[in-house]
């Protein structure tokens, strides 16, 4: 990759992509044209090359894509060619259940601890690992090469234990706290604001049910 | 509410005004101008007013917003002001997560069954609830005025189980499966596509990597 700058729009569509790909390849696909990708994922043909084009254009020749190639093109965009260590911060069953979904391990992220305050939890078997106390997460971070932290406690502590892995080097933090976490420069943070969410339907249900009236 | 149609981003921005205002609120914030909240939240106080200008701007006069009003205008907005019912359907580890987590029902999200396809967690507890067989999907929507549907089931059977939601009259569904569900016009699907969330963080770690190279 040469620096050019990707709008973050277009890398938010990029898990979508390899995610359609990824079916039609296990479907036994071995060629898509934009224009059959574009009635599959109801977006515009032209919004796909567009895309595709930030990237090389991924060599649409003859007919259509390669679907393996692009498959495999925009999982290396996304980083998925090499294993990511993840730690997580809260042993609650958010923690709990991220930490047992086999999917991400299937795509190269590799839960390697998990940590709480709770002393009722320390020394706790969930999973394949064993819940540690918030003391050792600077000192584990650095013996296990860990990349990306997930912070799923809630939002009081959230903020102080960003700073803390922040400090440590991490460069990622998947964040699950109710809460912003203001992080320097060149560090990302991708949020998962649940209730944020679920206040968006509720808002569509509220604006219907208003104008029957 | 007039029927002027509002924006989704702007609708997307609601929930974290919702929030900035409602930890204002605990912190005993009486009043707050756009400026103020801009540099709290990060955003332009131009958006900020042209956002709640959508609602009739909610009445800043003399000294900024009042904090409570805005807050409860924007909860009413959210649909807040009414509780909402609810059923998960998958009692797996992120079914489980979402059972218990006690923001949602403090925001007036009921969870009032959790429905599984495993006869080994039929008859279990969770939380308050025990689990019911999917054959009762239907029959538990319509006898508990469920207007929320959850599904936390893999990928495989979500687009069935959506189908047969909205054939019962479902108009919101918070969607955890790893697929995009085709629903007739009139339904909200929110996603939450965790993988696709963890993918955009390993992509600005992966671009960061080789730009030092």
């Amino acid at each position: 990759m040469d620096s050019k700058i990707i709008s973050p729009a277009v890398i938010g569509r990029l898990p979508r992509y390899y995610r359609y790909l990824g079916d039609l390849k296990d479907e036994g696909v071995e060629r898509i044209s934009s224009q059959e990708l574009s009635e599959l994922m109801k977006v515009t043909a032209s919004q796909i090359r567009q895309d595709f084009n930030n990237f090389g254009g991924f060599g649409q020749q003859g007919y259509g894509y390669n679907v393996e190639y692009l498959y495999n093109e925009i999982g290396k965009l996304l980083g998925l060619h090499e294993n990511h260590h993840l730690i997580i911060i809260g042993a609650g069953n958010l923690g709990r259940a991220l930490t047992n979904y086999s999917n991400f391990e299937n795509r190269g992220f590799i839960f390697e601890g998990i940590f709480d305050q709770n002393p009722a939890l320390i020394g706790k078997k969930i999973g394949e690992l064993t819940v540690m106390p918030m003391e050792e997460i600077e000192s584990f971070i650095l013996a296990h090469s860990i990349d990306i932290v997930v912070i799923a406690i809630p939002k009081t502590g959230a903020v102080a234990v960003a700073d803390r892995v922040v400090n440590c080097g991490i460069k990622a933090i998947w964040n699950f706290a109710h809460t912003d976490l203001n992080v320097p420069d060149g560090v990302v943070v991708e949020n998962v604001h649940l209730s944020d969410s679920l206040m968006k339907l509720s808002y569509t249900l509220s604006t219907k049910n208003n104008s029957v009236d």
